[in-house]
């Protein structure tokens, strides 16, 4: 069994702000649970990258495709050093001060060594996986990748050797002296919902949606339908 | 007056999917200047970290607050490189085939030289931007920052020397003979809006929401709101 906490290291160690983070192996879960896209950063001759990508976990393991990592990857059998981050914004906070404008969020950071998926067993495992964590049930309703599809993604792997979860999730905090100033505060909320479909123009006469999409309703807050999808697919993956 | 591209370089020369990417200085600002959430990736003794912060834009400079960067920055007067990311999702692709998945999304990368902005002044200049960018017209009406708070803040800076912008915006692009499949396919729309306002519990009686708020309205889309505030940013700055 895991431990219900991630190790620290200088690495991820919080330096300010602490009251808003955590090492818990929950919460950091939580946080990439609710997210299709994350950052990655890595370095390629000394130059910080910052890639934005779809990503899924699978336990401990974090997957995505490849990017413009791959061509570095390639020549780094042992993986190379990265730091993938989710992050949400939940909302704004505006206070009587500039100084303490603030938002609410929600972000997760992970450390690990990111290395190229080469087994083609795990790799197609893994390309499986990506389907069926956001449409539980879908992968097998489709038509199956050929070998030389699976070929042409990279598939990119990192254990989570550490990590740490940081949230902000509360009012304005403005100095005591200043509650007496006749100046409108407090949070403006943001969330990001389904906005409602496009269905394909070449959609094979009556076809319909299937119901393994039905979690994806118009107005549902996303981070709650891919919560949803992750907790079913993990529940299918232990049949 | 600027060029309206920028110039490419290994660093930001796209590798995949030329269609879709762009070094053209309106576009990249389009995507910078409709978020306000970005990810920065640096290298502190060979580890990559992508942090996750609040940044505002004028003209070519990016500017953010200190963060776990702060530390390494005070020790490297001429800067650190770093490349800082801002991406929207605005839908799921649902292909016929696993390969064909997708997302459409807008997403931009500014390489530059991350600097702490150590001048007194152009430091408190920066800081009252971070306030009016977002809320035209609400920094006069704050209480003024003092200077232990602007002493507190670490506020980085880094003009963008190279850039690119990526956008997918179209529906599902599966494999010929795939459209005859009776699969359903197409996109699910995503998007981020204004969910309401939290007032802060201590208001003072009668204290209205200010009209320079006015934008803020419940269910309008945040890229929008944000666009519009940093266009009314820039006529104000330069009246």
């Amino acid at each position: 069994m895991s431990e219900s906490t991630f190790a620290v290291s200088e690495r991820n160690r919080l330096k300010r702000l602490h009251e808003r983070g955590s090492y818990d192996r929950a919460a950091v879960f939580a946080i990439l649970d609710t997210a299709l896209l994350c950052h990655v950063a890595y370095v390629m001759g000394g130059q910080p990258y910052c890639t934005p990508t779809l990503f899924w976990r699978e336990d401990d393991m974090l997957y995505w495709h490849g990017s413009s990592a791959s061509r570095m990857l390639r020549h780094l059998k042992g993986g190379t050093p990265a730091c993938l981050t989710v992050s949400h914004l939940d909302g704004l906070v505006l206070a009587r001060s500039g100084f303490h404008h603030s938002v609410n969020y929600r972000s997760a950071m992970c450390f690990g060594t990111a290395q190229i998926v080469d087994d083609p067993e795990a790799k197609a495992e893994a390309l499986a996986g990506v389907v069926d964590r956001f449409y539980p049930g879908r992968a097998a309703t489709l038509r199956p990748n050929d070998p030389q599809e699976i070929k042409a993604v990279t598939v990119i792997g990192m254990r989570i050797d550490e990590a740490s979860a940081k949230v902000r999730a509360k009012n304005v905090v403005d100095d005591e002296e200043d509650y007496a100033l006749p100046i409108w505060a407090g949070v403006v909320g943001v969330k990001t919902v389904i906005s409602g479909d496009d269905p394909c123009p070449r959609l094979q006469p009556g076809v319909a949606r299937p119901d393994n999409l039905s979690a994806y309703t118009q107005d549902r807050v996303l981070d709650d339908v891919f919560l949803e999808m992750q907790r079913l697919y993990e529940r299918d993956s232990t049949d």
